[in-house]
């Protein structure tokens, strides 16, 4: 068997798809990578789901043990792809062998903590209110409840993180953590990467002896793909991390739906880096060139890539500009994951330099994905009378901005819409002495940083990767960490239940010996 | 100054609406209530919703004292109310005296408990991972993040629960209790109990001097009022319990605003309940009683109430059967709230009699908004077929279906969409004989009960008021209970934050000594 056949995976069997042929593409030459993958059919995608469906009460029924052992059999499998899953990731998006196995390691990381999680189980959050029979007015019941999963969660790859944000990437892990079946729609800029990895998962679900429906890898292109895994009533909730039209769009699918769903889709942002004086005048430059890396890793291709910066004038900021102009023009162009990926750029970047806008760009861009970096500057008034300049630019663009005094800072970030994080350098009393601006920034994202950069999300109960809208559709959870586990999932309450057809978190004896509130206090 | 103006509370203004006059009624004669109360004009609308929003900064950053002590206010305040809330109440609503004073106790209760909560503060679920500055291949940073409130949320009143579910119910106070200001669409079948309480929220909010814009009260019976307030840009959360085509269409305007935002509706549900063979046999006619009396509190007008009422075909079926259509039809017509909510009985009624069913119903109904209890029956073929059947008659209607079999019983629980509850009664290992009825209905419903009624939410942290759609728009929250609190907060991360700026709960020395989660471990 060749690691490589052109392999979805429905729910058990390894087939070839039906509709339209695609492939991967090697970004640098723009040359077509075998196989050929073949679209999902509409059979295809409507077994998977049903299969999901009918798995989902069997999964959520497995013990935490065994979904640990999934989770840390996929991770197993990972590693165990050694070079070969190396080469097709590079193969398929330029992305360097370092940042693979780098990812790679993060990714197991993330499926090695949520089985920790599970298996240490008080996630569960188990509240149990005992029964006082001779309350007055009224007796109280026995109440106990927990946290149960949702059922089938449609996850859909990412272009940009081919491993910790697709087949096998946080929203698949977490989910399987649950006890959620998934259907993972794969990216079509990495499918051979997706087959590799599905088949890992695939293999894993088959020796653990679980539900064939636990798990399903389709192949495709088109919008059509999703939006039928979206609409199909055996699914009961969608992770996505993309692009703004295209998580809007499942959102509102899902919205529409005769039972509505919830979508949890993590859309970008533009990031807004302030640089306060006494940070700006002692170390300006060290910031500029801090920021002109963070932005061109990947070329620009993270979220939490820093879009926007904003100083105030006075000492430093010329030579802020300065070098934040020479390290972001000076670096060479560099390939993105996909075609499409430079294409959107430069779109974007149209849009942007239709408006009151200066641009100085690096000179050359030769790859057929190839993006070039490019500083841009816009006055405070342009970005308050323009909102495309406070949204994101995918791609390595920084727009810098250089605000009079406090009080236009201030309105410059008061005119921001949610985004995933906001970073604040500042030094001797700076961030005591601009409270409101910090404020503005704090309401409206998900992570506020000091002195650092935004890349760079860490994998960890604290971490918060999502925010207001449009950084994510809800922001009342997030991408990252263990707690994202709390998208697909919701609490079932059992009042006066037999002890011994309880869950084990909810029975008096704590078999699993998690932690509990009981009475409102947590034992 | 009277008890009642026909005032509308608009962020500190105490004034009259502008639009189409409406009244109280008493359901009992029909007669129209003093004063009359004019329907809230878009530009008080406007000016509440913009208040609310120049508020949330401020009052997200009151302390959980101040916050507390604004709701023991309001509970203080309700209680000093006396006889002249339960005068109103009733003359609005033909709820008995001593229903609203428990409703009332339960709302002060509800009050009590979330300002308890938020003083002992560590529902904000803190979580710290310290930095690793030497960690390999790169440092960790120092994260620290904590539940923090979303912003204004429109609060529906409902007209079932006049007190408990209404101005200062369960969705105002917690999401007073989260830090976020409130604007309460009151509900137009009781605006003279909303004023008393409205008042009451005013008071507190001036008198501790809090931001004006922290509370407002509209009265009107428009779709577009609530509508504008749902789609106003200031506003970032809704909270509705009430009919499912009311909480859908919010649920609507709100995921199709640029900004989509949350909406909690918490929309009823038929309740199913099994009776299991055993004990069917030997105390049938006790459970039916039961159900009966159940059924019948207050009209059928609890979200709560026992609608659908399944039972195997076998000893004791038919003495089942005879006591609970004695005990329904037996009983006599009585008031509901409104003579809306007759007509919307009616209305369901003719709906499903044009169904495969029988009904047998009692006699009389005389007062402009009585309601009969109606005991219903259909063979299970004919729930299979008709959704109508399996959903909601919101009133003291029953429908009983009797199984040829398990599997036949299983069937019919399976065609189930989402339910507040599901009841079963088993005796003698009949529990542990239908696992898979019993399955079905707990994938399907919030709370599982055995051997006892749905109706009786009890408020405390096990309780889930929610579920699977259609009885709530989102299935990963409660109504009712202090995890309800969840609706209306977020997570927001600090990373390498000044320890000064933090928010007390993420500081090293914990002022407010909360329960956190530190490195993975909870201290």
């Amino acid at each position: 068997m060749s690691a490589h056949e052109g392999a979805h995976f429905v729910a058990g069997a390894v087939e070839p798809g039906g509709g339209e042929p695609f492939h991967g593409v090697d970004p640098k030459s723009g040359a077509e990578l075998a196989p050929a993958y073949l679209e999902a059919t509409g059979e295809q995608i409507e077994r998977a789901a049903q299969a999901a469906g009918a798995a989902a009460a069997a999964f959520a029924a497995t013990s935490p043990q065994q979904r640990a052992a999934l989770l840390r059999a996929i991770g197993d499998g990972l590693n165990a792809l050694g070079d070969t899953l190396v080469e097709r990731v590079t193969a398929e998006t330029a992305l360097p062998a370092a940042r693979v196995n780098g990812e790679r390691a993060r990714t197991v990381l993330q499926l090695g903590q949520f089985a920790d999680l599970i298996e240490e189980g008080s996630w569960v959050d188990a509240r149990i209110d005992r029964a006082q029979p001779d309350r007055q007015p009224l007796p109280k019941p026995d109440l106990r409840r927990m946290l149960v999963p949702l059922g089938p969660v449609v996850v859909f790859g990412a272009s940009n993180f081919p491993l910790a944000y697709s087949v096998a990437g946080g929203d698949t892990a977490s989910s399987l953590a649950a006890g959620c079946p998934v259907i993972v729609k794969g990216h079509p800029a990495h499918p051979g990467t997706s087959e590799l990895v599905g088949r890992v998962v695939h293999d894993a679900v088959q020796r653990l002896g679980l539900p064939a429906g636990t798990f399903s890898l389709l192949h495709g292109r088109s919008n059509a793909l999703g939006a039928a895994l979206v609409q199909h009533p055996a699914v009961q909730a969608v992770g996505f991390t993309g692009s703004h039209a295209g998580g809007r769009a499942l959102f509102d699918l899902a919205a529409r739906r005769a039972q509505p769903i919830p979508v949890f889709a993590e859309m970008g942002s533009a990031n807004p880096v302030v640089v306060l004086p006494n940070a700006l005048a002692a170390r300006g430059a060290d910031v500029a060139a801090a920021l002109a890396a963070s932005a061109l890793m990947a070329q620009g291709q993270f979220c939490t890539s820093p879009g926007i910066v904003l100083t105030l004038d006075g000492p430093g900021n010329d030579a802020f500009v300065a070098v934040l102009r020479e390290k972001l023009t000076g670096a060479a162009a560099g390939p993105t994951v996909h075609a499409s990926i430079r294409a959107g750029y430069e779109r974007a970047l149209g849009e942007v330099k239709a408006l009151p806008v200066t641009a100085v760009s690096s000179a050359v861009a030769s790859g057929s994905s190839d993006v070039c970096p490019v500083l841009l500057a816009a006055t405070p008034s342009a970005v308050l009378d323009n909102p495309r300049l406070r949204s994101e630019i995918y791609g390595p663009a920084v727009l810098h901005v250089t605000c009079r005094d406090a009080a236009e800072l201030r309105r410059v970030c008061e005119s921001f819409d949610g985004h995933l994080t906001a970073t604040v350098h500042g030094d001797g009393g700076d961030l005591a002495a601009y409270p409101e601006v910090i404020a503005a920034l704090r309401r409206r994202v998900g992570r506020l940083i000091a002195n650092g950069v935004p890349t760079g999300v860490e994998v960890c109960p604290s971490m918060v990767h999502g925010g207001p809208y449009p950084a994510a559709t809800d922001p009342r959870f997030s991408a990252v960490g263990t707690s994202s586990i709390q998208r697909w999932v919701r609490p079932a309450c059992w009042q006066d239940w037999p002890q011994a057809l309880l869950p084990e978190e909810l029975r008096d004896d704590n078999p699993r010996g998690v932690r509990r509130t009981i009475d409102g206090r947590v034992v």
